[in-house]
């Protein structure tokens, strides 16, 4: 998309031999999500299939939910959106980058089975709260920017904001089964505008 | 909550031995999920621990997806706003009786595990959206009411605005992992009402 960077498992530590395993086992995630389900994803079954050791894996991943965390962050990562000079342009733009990661296939078993499985684990609870917070960030951001700037209400609670701005598509997505489309990014655009606008 | 009914699994088919077997079932789906998590909902720990027989169970809930979306709605079921000529303030009650389930023991697992079910099982997709569909019914229901009364801007696109209502203390609950309070609420009412309020 012109003028954002999506940042996500692709930045490896740097070493070409370590991001080609970190490709390999991530797109198995994905993979086996998409085609069996979450209950598919082993380490066993992800080694095999990315053609990688377990103790490779382990060393990066140490559990199950680190993988699954991981494979959903290659695929909804960190966003980087330039100053456009309107909050709503700049708006448009994560939800536009976050329709697009929904759309493909296999996001909503990728991330309703996150969902499901961090409710199970006990340790996996906060790490993936951590990754709400990671991926969410750059709508603070948006946020604080536009009431710098004036077209954000300066009293506009950044969090609850945040949420509101988040949670909608994925809603969509899970709650309703139904994939979002532009035309819905496009009503949210002017709600969220509105709900945070500057008054008076 | 004054003002406001719930209907939910309580509304048996009317015969008092059919709504004690729905009660107990239901109350040991929940137990369950608080206590273990969605994997220790089988048909026989559940039959077991509400003391009643797996046929009876299979008569009302043919597959264990029925079974767990029967007992999120005896916590979140089909609200019932009565007309208090003002959109907030219906607003407010909507949210408020959300806010009061998801904050009850255990809510959070349930509502995740039944995400993580729904993905799994391509039956029971279409039955978690009808859920939704039939629980957000009432927002539908005041948006509406508030277009004709001149609180509510007469061309809000109502399914979307929907969305923006159930949605936040979702996200909040299962993706940031947080109990929602009252406070938010609160901010939730305001941010809404400003994005669907009447323009000029």
């Amino acid at each position: 998309m012109v003028g954002m960077q999506q940042d996500g498992a692709a930045r490896g530590p740097g070493r070409p031999r370590e991001e080609r395993v970190t490709g390999a086992v991530l797109t198995a995630v994905v993979d086996l999500v998409t085609e069996q389900g979450i209950g598919a994803v082993t380490m066993d079954a992800v080694a095999s299939r990315a053609g990688v050791s377990k103790p490779a894996m382990y060393r990066r991943w140490p559990t199950k939910q680190d993988l699954i965390i991981a494979a959903a962050e290659s695929r909804l990562g960190v966003l980087s959106v330039p100053d456009l000079g309107d909050f709503r342009a700049e708006l448009r733009l994560v939800l536009t980058a976050r329709l697009e990661a929904y759309r493909l296939p296999g996001s909503d078993r990728l991330i309703a089975g996150l969902i499901g499985a961090a409710a199970e684990t006990g340790a996996g609870r906060g790490q993936y709260a951590e990754y709400t917070e990671r991926i969410t960030s750059e709508t603070r951001r948006i946020l604080e920017r536009g009431m710098a700037r004036g077209d954000v209400d300066p009293d506009t609670d950044v969090r609850a904001a945040t949420t509101l701005v988040a949670a909608p598509l994925l809603f969509r997505l899970i709650g309703e089964q139904e994939t979002p489309d532009a035309r819905f990014v496009e009503t949210l655009v002017e709600l969220v505008a509105r709900a945070v606008g500057p008054t008076g």
